[in-house]
C-alpha cells in the first residue's frame, strides 16, 4: 500500500537478510504450557487495515494470557501492548525492532512522553517467531498480573490494546519514540468468561438480519440503521443464541451492531436503510428499543443459559426491527460494501425461563450532574431493598450477562450487590470502561439477587475537557449510568433507578449561594440545568456536591415499564447503608507473608559464661 | 523478682540445656558490614524494669539499622519488633524462642489477633548471640525498608518499639500468642539524624538544673514541678548544648524533662519542688512557658549549630527556671530517690546569632474541631506568604530542629514548605507520631524560609473514642495543632499560625441546621463548642465540615509576641493555594521499570517460507 522511502527499503531489506535464517525458537516453554483445544478461539484485527491480527487464549489455571500476533507485512518492526486508555503513552509493550543487523525482540514500555525503554522485567515472553504464508507470527504470552506494581494489570473488562508500526531500524530500543509512529489502538475484552457452551435445542432454526448490501460510507463513523421485519404470522419463539455476520474483508470497520425490537404500539413502520442521523430516517425509528441481540468487536457468539431464552414474536409484540450498524471507518475507504449483521439462533420450543432486561443505575435528570474539570467523579444509582423486596420473585432472579452504559465522559463502571447493609459480590466492573465499546458480556459466574438485596451502580466520570456541569439526561453531551442485565425469569420489574431527591438538591443550590456570595439561580422557574451551569465550581462547591449525593435521600423509579411504577412510596428514601465493603481480592503476587514460611534459625547462644 | 512455677523452672533448665554450648554464630556478616566508630551510640530500656535493653545504630549509606538486644534475665525467649502505635497485633517481630530442645530466632510477624507466624522473608538478620556477663546479648539488623508492602517501614519521626517476655517453651513459633505473654512498648526516634557535633567554645561553663534528690510518686504518671533560679546578677549568655542527666538506676521511669524560662513580668517567683498538679503548687508556675531545653526518652545532647545559641539571662529575662520532670511508672515502683535533670552548657562569648522558637500550626480556638468517630481527620493550619514577607529578614530563616505538639488524639503532624504554590521541603513530619512523646528534634538537613513562603502544618487525629466533637483549646480534652520550630537568626515572629473564619463557620451551623432539619444552636449568645457538641454528626455534615476547612478563608495570627500582631489586614485572608504537592520519594525498592534494562532477546525469524 505504502511505497518505502530508500531508507526504508534499505532497512527492509537489511531486516530480510537478518530474518534469513529460519528457525524455531524457545518452543519448549509453549509446548508444555499451552491450552490444548483450539489455540486462539478469539481474533481481532488491531489496525483498520487488517495487517495486524491478533489472536488469543487464555489459561485461567496460569493466570496468562497466550497471544498470537500475526504481522502481514513487516517493514522494520512491530510494538503491541496495553495501556489505561489506549494510550502510546505509560504503555506497556512487546517490541521486535531491528537495528539493521540483527532483530531484537524485548518486554518494553514508554514513559509518560512515549520514549521506549526495555523493561528489566520480560513479562512478555516469547514463545515463538516465524513465518508463515500470512506473514511473520509472534506467539508470546503475559501472565494477567506481572507483581510490577508498574506494569499493566490485565482486568476483568474492557483492554485498551495498542500498537505501531516501525518503518525504519533503530540503533536501539531507546531511540524510539511512540509519537513518530503510525499508532493506534483497539479495546477488547481480553479475559474472556471460561464458560462452556450450553447445548442448543435440536429444533432451532436460524434468521439473518443483516445490511442488505450497502456501501459503507468513506466517512470515520457510521451508525447504518436498517429496518426489517419478522415473517407474518411468526409466533412466540426464544432467542437462545446469536452471532455476528461480518463480510469478509470489513473486520476492521465493522465496530458494534445491535438488533432492536420495535414498540408494539405502532402498527407498523416504514421501510428504512440508511445513516441513522440521516434526515430521511423516520421518526418512528427511535420506538424501536428494546434490545434483541448485540454485539461489539471482538465479542463472539452469544449463547443464553441452557433454562432460558429471550421472548420474541407472538401477539403482543412487534414484527419489526431495526439492526444499527457502526461503521469505524478513520481511513475513510471508499467503495467497500457490507452486507454484515446478527445471525439469531431461536426455537418454538420455549425453554422454562423467559429471560428479561433490567436496567440499573441513575435515572436519566439533571439532578445527578457531575462538576466540570474532574478527573474521576463518581455517581451512583442505587436499586434499593425496598424495590427488590417488591419486585423480585422468592427465588430470586439470576443475572448472567451485563451491559454499561454511559455517555462521552463515563471512564468506569462497576455494580455491587449488597445484602444486610454488606457488599457481597460484583454484578460487573470495567475500570477501563470506554462508551465506544459497549457490548453485552457474559458474567464468569451467575449473580443471583433475592428480594431485599440493594445492587449499587457507579459510575466514574473524567469531564476535564469540560468548561460546564454535565448533567443527566438522553443527549450525547449529557450523561448516564446504566448497568442493562439479563438475567432470568423475567419479572416485571424493568427498571430499578434513583437520583437524588430535588428538593435536597435546592438546599445545595441554596448553600453554595450563601457560601460564595455571587448570584446562582434559587429561582424555581430556573431549570436545574441552568442552576448547574451557574454554580461557581471551587473545592467547597464540588465537595458539597460530593457530600451530598453521599448523603441526601434519593427518589426511586422502581417500575414495571418506562412509566408504570410499582405500587409504594419511592420519593425521599433513605440511602442504603453499607457497613462493610467488600474486601480486594487477595493479592494474586508473592507476598512473603502470604507464602508458606521458611524454616527459622536454629541458634546456638555463644560468648563466655561469667 | 518473679518466682518461676514448676513448669516454668523446668523449661528455663531445659532451655539452659540446649544454649549449653557457647558458639559464636554468624559473626562474618557482622564483622564485614557492622558500622566502623562507636558501635551503638544510642540506647534505652524497653521495659520499666530495665532488664530489656536496646542499643542501636544508623548505617545511612545501607539503609540499615544495627540493633543490640542486652536480656538480662534471659527466661524462655524474647520478641522484640516494632507496630504502627505500639500494638503488639499487626506487628513486625524478631522472636528468640526454645521449644525445650533447641533454641530458635526468626524474623516473625503477629497477626489482627496477635497470633505469631514465621516471615518467609526473613528481614531481621541475626549477626550474633553471645552470652555476656551482663546477660544474653543479641546482634541483628533490618533494613529502613524491607520493600515487602506488609512489613513495618522505619521511617524518620517516632517508631513504636515493642517487646514481649517468653516464660516457657513453645512448642512451634505459631504456639505463641502475643495476648498471654508480658509484653510492652516504647517510643524512640530510631533514624537519629547523622549530624556531626558542633565545636563547642572553650569558656563554656555549665549548670544543671535537676530535682533535689525527690522520691518518685509510686503511681503511673508524675509531672513534677521544680523551680529554681540562676545566679544574681546572671549576664545574657548564649545556651550551646544541653544533655539529660538521668540518676542511674531511673532509665526506665525518667521520661521527659523540660527546662522553662519564667515571664520577667514577675519580680519573683515562690519555691516549690512537687507534682505540677498538686494543690500547693504556686498559680506563677503558669507564668513559666518560654522552652530553654527539652529531652525526652532516647534523646541525646542537643546541640544549637555553631553559629547561633539560645540567650538567657541579661537585662529583661526573668532569673527564675522551672523544670518539669515527667515520670512514668506503670509498675508503681516504692522508694526510688531522683535528680534527674537537664545539664546547660552555655557561654558568655554571644554566638553570631540568637536562635529563637516559633509556633506553627493552629490557633487555639474552638472553631477548629473535630467530629467524634473519626480515625484519620486532618486539621491544618498556616503560616501565610504575607505573613513571613512581612515578618523574615530579606535573607530567610534556617529551622534546624523542630517539637511537634498536640493533645491526646494527635496521631501523625506534618509541616510543609511551600513556595509560588508549589510544596518544596517537608521541614518536620512524622507519621507514627505520640502526644506520649514529644522531643525536640535535630532536622536531618537545615530548612531555609524565605519572606513570601508559606509552611503548612497538618495534623491527623483520631477520635474513634470521643462521643462530641474535639474542638480547639488549651485543656487536655481539647486539640493543638503545633511546630515549635527552632531557628536563627531569632525574629520578631513567634507565633504563625491560622484558623478557620469564626463567619464562614456560622455559614457551616446554619446550613447543617437547614439540611438535618433538626435543633443546631446558631443563636449568637452560644459559644462555639456548644454549637459543635449540637451538630448531628453524619456523612453530610463531617464531609460538609472537611469541605469548610478546605476552602474557606483563615484568619491568621501573625503575632510578634503572643498578644502583639503584626500590622496589617489578618481577617478574611485565602487559604494559600497549593498547586502542586511534593513528589513521593523514589521507592527504595527494586521495582523492575526502575533498575537498569537487562539485555533484549535476539530474535532468528523461524518457519517455512512460502
Amino acid at each position: 500500500m505504502q511505497v518505502p522511502s530508500p531508507s526504508m527499503r534499505e532497512a527492509a531489506s537489511m531486516y530480510g537478510t537478518a530474518v534469513a535464517v529460519f528457525l524455531v525458537i524457545l518452543v519448549a516453554a509453549l509446548q508444555s504450557s499451552a491450552p490444548p483445544e483450539s489455540p486462539f478461539p478469539y481474533r481481532i484485527s488491531l489496525d483498520p487495515e487488517g495487517s495486524l491480527e491478533l489472536s488469543w487464549n487464555i489459561s485461567y489455571t496460569q493466570e496468562t494470557v497466550y497471544f498470537q500476533l500475526l504481522v502481514q507485512e513487516l517493514k522494520a518492526g512491530v510494538l503491541f501492548g496495553m495501556s489505561d486508555r489506549g494510550e502510546l503513552e505509560n504503555a506497556d509493550l512487546v517490541v521486535l525492532w531491528t537495528d539493521g543487523d540483527n532483530a531484537y525482540c524485548g518486554d518494553a514500555w514508554s514513559d509518560q512522553w512515549g520514549q521506549i525503554h526495555l523493561d528489566s522485567q520480560q513479562d512478555y515472553q516469547l514463545l515463538q517467531a516465524q513465518r508463515t504464508p500470512e506473514g511473520l507470527c509472534l506467539l508470546f504470552k503475559r501472565p494477567f498480573d506481572t507483581c510490577d506494581p508498574k506494569d499493566y494489570l490485565i482486568e476483568d473488562g474492557t483492554v485498551h490494546l495498542v500498537y505501531g508500526i516501525l518503518e525504519e531500524p533503530f540503533g536501539s530500543l531507546e531511540a524510539i519514540n511512540t509519537s513518530a509512529l503510525q499508532t493506534g489502538l483497539q479495546r477488547v475484552q481480553l479475559l474472556k468468561p471460561n464458560i462452556s457452551v450450553p447445548a442448543l435445542p435440536s429444533d432451532m432454526h436460524s434468521m439473518e438480519i443483516h445490511t442488505p448490501d450497502i456501501l459503507i460510507p468513506s466517512q470515520k463513523t457510521t451508525y447504518w440503521c436498517y429496518i426489517t421485519e419478522l415473517p407474518d404470522g411468526f409466533s412466540r419463539h426464544h432467542i437462545v443464541m446469536y452471532e455476528p455476520i461480518v463480510t469478509k474483508g470489513n473486520e476492521a470497520l465493522v465496530h458494534h451492531m445491535e438488533v432492536f425490537q420495535c414498540t408494539a404500539q405502532f402498527e407498523s413502520f416504514p421501510q428504512f436503510s440508511g445513516p441513522c442521523d440521516s434526515k430521511m430516517k423516520p421518526d418512528h425509528l427511535n420506538y424501536c428499543r428494546h434490545v434483541l441481540a448485540a454485539w461489539a468487536l471482538g465479542a463472539k457468539a452469544f449463547y443464553y443459559p441452557e433454562e432460558a431464552g429471550l421472548a420474541f414474536g407472538g401477539p403482543g409484540s412487534s414484527r419489526y426491527l431495526r439492526l444499527e450498524v457502526h461503521y469505524h471507518n478513520p481511513l475513510k475507504i471508499q467503495g467497500r460494501r457490507d452486507s454484515s449483521g446478527i445471525r439469531l439462533h431461536y426455537t418454538a420450543t420455549l425453554r422454562r425461563f423467559d429471560a428479561g432486561i433490567m436496567e440499573l443505575g441513575l435515572v436519566y435528570t439533571p439532578v445527578m450532574a457531575i462538576p466540570p474539570q474532574e478527573t474521576a467523579f463518581v455517581l451512583t444509582g442505587y436499586c434499593t431493598d425496598k424495590c427488590t423486596q417488591l419486585a423480585l420473585p422468592p427465588s430470586g432472579i439470576h443475572i448472567f450477562a451485563s451491559q454499561l452504559h454511559t455517555h462521552l465522559t463515563g471512564r468506569k463502571v462497576v455494580t455491587m450487590l449488597a445484602r444486610d447493609g454488606r457488599e457481597r459480590e460484583v454484578v460487573n466492573r470495567d475500570d477501563h470502561y470506554s462508551p465506544h465499546f459497549q457490548e453485552i458480556r457474559m458474567l464468569k459466574k451467575i449473580v443471583s439477587v433475592h428480594p431485599g438485596d440493594v445492587l449499587i451502580t457507579s459510575c466514574t466520570y473524567n469531564t476535564g475537557d469540560r468548561k460546564l456541569a454535565t448533567v443527566g439526561g438522553f443527549g450525547i453531551l449529557e450523561e448516564m449510568c446504566v448497568n442493562y442485565v439479563h438475567y432470568y425469569p423475567q419479572t416485571q420489574l424493568e427498571l430499578c433507578k434513583s437520583a437524588v431527591d430535588p428538593g435536597f438538591l435546592q438546599k445545595y443550590f441554596h448553600l453554595v449561594n450563601r457560601f460564595n456570595e455571587e448570584e446562582v439561580c434559587t429561582c424555581p422557574q430556573a431549570s436545574v440545568p441552568k442552576q448547574f451551569a451557574s454554580v461557581p465550581w471551587n473545592s467547597f462547591s464540588r465537595d458539597v456536591l460530593r457530600a451530598l449525593y453521599g448523603f441526601a435521600p434519593i427518589s426511586m423509579h422502581c417500575n414495571k415499564s418506562s412509566a408504570v411504577r410499582f405500587q409504594g412510596e419511592w420519593n425521599r428514601q433513605p440511602l442504603p447503608e453499607i457497613i462493610s465493603k467488600l474486601e480486594e481480592p487477595t493479592p494474586r503476587c508473592p507476598a512473603s507473608r502470604v507464602q508458606s514460611p521458611t524454616r527459622p534459625t536454629v541458634v546456638s547462644i555463644g560468648g563466655s559464661k561469667s
